[in-house]
């Protein structure tokens, strides 16, 4: 960590998070540890075939199982009309009714047919199979080729592309200046193409619910997602309960890294409960996260950037089609946006093309869009470092974006400390530290817009002069360590006397989900601006107990001081002292806000990656990695580093050996982590960290998102350092052991 | 009801209750209907012995039994020494960790002396066995005269009267004028003495909990209680437990009538859960509710009062002995401030006296002490108007209290409708129809304080346009309903979009008990504070989206309109269109308030009981009843006439059968309701009920607690109903067939 001198106590501190103690004691409840007096099971019928007419389906058998007390198909799920776009946030509803539960059309193998709950899970996956669907079989495409071929089968006849029947679903560009003439200033063009594969988020925990719905629609859910107000938005929207009388409560999560930002089982088990009056529990088997939850775009790109021969780079050009699966909404803007935006290039153009296939719909994973985006332009700057003969960190410093850089996205920059990575990574041990045979070291750089957003914070005082927050964001990533230190710092007090709690949706204000790397930006927002009114509260009480003027008192320490001598001679006013007194001076101490968020900057990283290639193998070990990035402001540092190491895991995954395997029938062959290889331990060097720490000017501590930005450069990084140990370059990802022999051998 | 011209949509609605639906179908979760994987369970070991010294406690046997996970006795509840008293709210922590556990003795029989937490109920039970405690054995007192005598044992050496060691707790007068210049005055004087017994408020729902505490006190309470506030505080204090460590959730309630505003087992169950690192859940036996929990004191009373011939009353002394059980703080309060609260009388004296005996600590029962002091003070009045031959309803109205009249007990009372309610009484059909032979009729009127204080409220717009309303406090007698009702009717929407909720401790601000009568009087005014910030909140939007003055929007309907023409010429926008719009507009619309209330001004209530005496049973049959209140305004009418039916058959049991019987072990030989005798259905007539609206000048919509006075007035109308049937007067209660025919026949 760099040296950021300030007189914070608490801010910056390693504290123990507050629901540590729950988490490593197996205390800590997740979706699916809890249960209902009187609950049943649910299980999903779901597709075999990856696109198929669906023409009946006959539930009878299954009703007819003893046990069985309630079955849901597309027509108990709201419908929206196709010629009618509903958004909620960034999702569509014509498209998540047809996701929870296949409508027209099985658009994928593992689409939602039918739904069943039962006295047992056994009894319901019984059911599933009672359940007589009539198919019309289509044929199908799952690749981004084959679904953009002239005789592809259409997805959907209504999804039209210059003016035809099209599995391009959208098309998005962001622009500035004139490539054309950039390109006629270059002195030296590098173009490349590239492939990518669809990867899974991985979390751990499946995705899970518990939910009871009484007579009159008022609804309890119990689940893992990453926002229980979209939680409680979307299954309003799929089962036309309304959003008051549904109280979504957020169970821990086990992981989401985006794949948890829209729902799944919800609004079936809604349904399944709200026909059975009874509460229904579901939870996926890891074949059926596999198989029907979103992993995210699988890519082909192509990438083009002039420069002079100074290295001034002077035009770039991006066309990024990514897979949406079943449904439109790839991440195309996070590609298409994120992968120039660290650099000054005065002609840019970059598109983005949204392209359906017989897949499962892509859901959000961290920073959605940009790593694949990235690992095109950071491959093709590190080939044209190599043809200026410049230092990669050098070409990208000469480059670099600044404060006053105007972004091809739209943003002018503020203060940003892009520069001062690459300069961090230039100057590192790591970067000078020698290779061995077979070696190679690659670096990469990588930028996410950052999110704010709704959020509503609650600081109340407990009689006994301690603190309880409460925002309204699953933490997933350390954010009450966060919000408690910094609640710490401006009560003044020691942070073990704050309690940071995740309310439901009925007792916070609406919060938007924990993503964007938006949560400790926003929430910190909202939580500093309930603690300066509660400290307003405890600077009148004092001034009253004083008889002197409000302004005439400050907080300091945990306690009300007069400002001077001048305002009179008294002792100080503890929190506890207040807290004490408040009964008789007007009641309780607390204070809430709501707010739309602004001022999120965009975060910056670079990497270095070292790798050793076994030639003999074809693997690719990483033997040293750092990560750099500008962080704002590590208000908890340890997950900050938490943050980078796991965006680098993930990125090693992606680089080296996810991909999902498709069969001769358009299905997954490797539903499950053994077969779908995730990084383990023993696959990973020890991540090393460089925070470096600009603070964000917009926000009151300086805060900046910093959980999407460590995944961007990774696989560029990994891929640039392969070419530099083999001296050969790859195009496509995952640079797994049968490709890299084949890339050795010829 | 009589009628008050509103032009309210909602107030005064009998909508449908929020929460009736749950109730109705069993899905409302009360403490006992709550789970936690590893749950474990707790059981208490209570004294045999009215009064013994604790010489020791041996655990071992019992700690050694498999299944035992855990043991406590006194020594893991903090102990309060007994010089100093610390005080929350109306109870002293001194008596509190006395209470839930004894200590140095135990005072009466059912008194905790250990309690277990074990992988069973039966193997807790079987525990609590093996425990080996050495009592020495000590005389006792039950009863107040006994208790007084010279010789009487002394519970408490540290608790002192004129000097000395004494049962006597504590004394407390109210005074208005000379008393003895007031009977000097006075032409005729009655002066009477009275007993009632201790009676349990006889709620369905047995105390019971599940709670759960990591490893670093992170507590999680489940328990029915009449406040989640207080059982967090009372928790943190037994316990050493930070309160912003403990959240406290509100299950549902099966009753509490104030026997639920102190905690019994909660400080044992998380002692035990913190020792044994296991969930614990803990539900008593009704037997165990019997002998361990709060009934109301038993009393003995004298009152004396005088009045001129012409029936203006000059005079009124009262002294009253209330039981407080094992510890101090018998409801003396009550008994002395209300008894003479509705009239207006010169000169008053009113004393009590707090009386300790070997009885399980008395709790707050509905009115605590106001209907003891009602029964002497009125069944004196109704021998008063006897014997100068008037109306007893003329008597009262010729000293009825009235705007501006000055109680003994301090205030000065606004506009009030003491006067309305014996007008109505008056001109009721039931107080001119005829009687039958051993047939009765009695009148009496009551008065209480009624309770503001804490409350907090959030009032939150969901984004599609509805309305989440959550404040503190356990709904008891359908606060929900009535908090929906005022939210509909100044939001100007169907009261259908309104959910109305109950926080627990972490997410919503202080909110002091369900208690006193104070709920819906200090709940409306922090949600109407709400809902008027939510309403200025959509004026200024909407007033943005005009481009007008805020000043130049209303809110009307539910929906923004401008002032008048002048302001502009548009369209309402409706809370759905603003809810819509609230990203883009700042963000989430929500507000939240904290409040110390006051104005919560005294309820007054005239009773007239009709009885017929079954001469030779000795059974008195309650065949008419109407109940007359002013109820300042009935937000929701249905639960009003609920409260007032409901208080008067808890009265009805009082008056005629309901007391602890105690064997010469000093032990109650009655605890269960198969031998106390509550009032089931066919013991109840239909209760009558006039509501008179005189709506309280200090709320903004009008609201009086109205809870407790329904059964101030009970005791003596019956009493002076029974005199009328048989010509002969009862001093005591119950009125049981067996004292009928004692008085019947001799």
């Amino acid at each position: 960590m760099m040296n950021v001198v300030t007189n914070n106590k608490w801010i910056g501190q390693r504290t123990i998070r507050p629901d540590g103690v729950d988490k490593v004691t197996g205390r800590a409840a997740f979706a699916a540890d809890t249960t209902m007096p009187g609950m049943i099971w649910g299980k999903v019928l779901r597709s075999p075939h990856p696109h198929a007419r669906i023409k009946s389906i006959d539930t009878s058998k299954a009703e007819a199982l003893p046990g069985v007390q309630a079955v849901v198909t597309a027509k108990d799920i709201v419908d929206f009309p196709l010629d009618k776009s509903v958004m909620l946030g960034i999702q569509d509803m014509r498209w998540m009714c047809r996701n929870v539960m296949a409508r027209e059309k099985a658009l994928f193998p593992g689409h939602p047919i039918a739904a069943v709950a039962a006295t047992s899970e056994a009894i319901a996956a019984k059911a599933c199979e009672l359940i007589e669907v009539d198919y019309e079989v289509l044929p199908w495409s799952i690749e981004i080729d084959d679904a953009l071929k002239p005789d592809a089968p259409i997805l959907h006849d209504f999804v039209k592309f210059e003016g035809k029947p099209s599995n391009i679903a959208g098309r998005l560009e962001v622009k500035k200046g004139d490539i054309a003439k950039g390109f006629e200033e270059a002195e030296i063009v590098v173009e490349r193409s590239f492939t990518t594969r669809p990867v899974h988020q991985g979390y751990i925990e499946p995705h899970a619910c518990l939910i009871s719905v009484a007579a009159d629609n008022k609804t309890t859910i119990w689940s893992s997602s990453q926002g229980q107000f979209m939680v409680r938005a979307m299954t309003s929207y799929l089962t036309g309960i309304n959003q008051s009388d549904i109280r979504a409560i957020p169970a821990e999560i086990g992981g989401g890294f985006g794949g948890k930002t829209i729902v799944y089982l919800e609004p079936l088990a809604t349904m399944l409960a709200k026909k059975s009056g009874r509460p229904v529990k579901m939870v996926m088997t890891r074949e059926e996260v596999m198989r029907a939850t979103g992993p995210t775009s699988g890519s082909k790109s192509t990438v083009k950037i002039g420069a002079k021969k100074d290295g001034t780079i002077v035009a770039a050009h991006g066309i990024f089609y990514l897979q949406a699966g079943a449904f439109p909404g790839s991440p195309i803007r996070g590609a298409v946006g994120c992968s120039f935006a660290p650099y000054d290039i005065p002609h840019v153009l970059s598109e983005g093309f949204d392209v359906l296939s017989n897949r499962s719909k892509v859901a959000a994973y961290r920073a959605p869009g940009a790593p694949i985006g990235a690992y095109a332009v950071e491959c093709v700057l590190d080939e044209l470092a190599e043809a200026l003969k410049m230092d990669p960190l050098a070409l990208r410093l000469k480059n670099a974006a600044k404060e006053g850089t105007k972004a091809a996205h739209g943003p002018v920059y503020p203060r940003i400390g892009y520069v001062e990575t690459l300069e961090a990574a230039r100057d590192s041990d790591h970067y000078k530290a020698p290779l061995g045979k077979f070696q190679g070291r690659g670096v990469a750089s990588g930028y996410w817009f950052n999110a704010g957003g709704e959020s509503s914070a609650q600081v109340n005082i407990t009689e006994d002069g301690n603190v309880v927050v409460t925002t309204g964001h699953p933490d997933i990533g350390g954010s009450r360590a966060g919000i408690a230190n910094i609640c710490a710092e401006l009560l003044g007090i020691d942070y073990r006397r704050i309690s940071v709690l995740i309310g439901d949706t009925a007792t916070i204000g609406f919060s938007n989900l924990t993503g964007g790397s938006r949560v400790l930006f926003a929430s910190s927002i909202v939580v500093t601006q309930s603690t300066e009114k509660v400290i307003h509260t405890l600077r009148e009480r004092a001034a009253k107990i004083w008889d002197i003027d409000p302004e005439a008192v400050k907080w300091e320490n945990g306690a009300a001081h007069p400002v001077s001598p001048n305002a009179g001679q008294f002792e100080p006013l503890t929190l506890a002292e207040l807290a004490e007194k408040a009964p008789s001076m007007g009641g309780p101490i607390g204070a809430g806000v709501q707010l739309n968020t602004v001022g999120a900057e965009g975060g910056f990283g670079t990497h270095i990656a070292d790798v050793e290639v076994d030639v003999e193998l074809g693997i690719v070990r990483v033997i040293r990695y750092t990560a750099i990035q500008d962080v704002g402001r590590a208000v908890h540092p340890s997950y900050v580093e938490g943050q980078l190491q796991g965006g680098v895991s993930q990125g090693i995954g992606w680089a080296l050996n996810e991909e999902y395997i498709y069969n001769k029938q358009g299905k997954v062959d490797n539903p499950g982590f053994l077969d779908y290889r995730m990084p383990v331990c023993s696959d990973l060097p020890m991540i090393d960290t460089i925070m470096v720490e600009v603070p964000n000017p917009k926000h009151p501590q300086g805060v900046k998102g910093v959980g999407e930005v460590p995944l961007i450069p990774v696989m560029s990084a990994i891929s640039n350092a392969v070419h530099q140990a083999l001296g050969k370059r790859f195009y496509s990802l995952p640079m797994s052991p049968p490709k890299v022999l084949e890339v050795i051998e010829g």
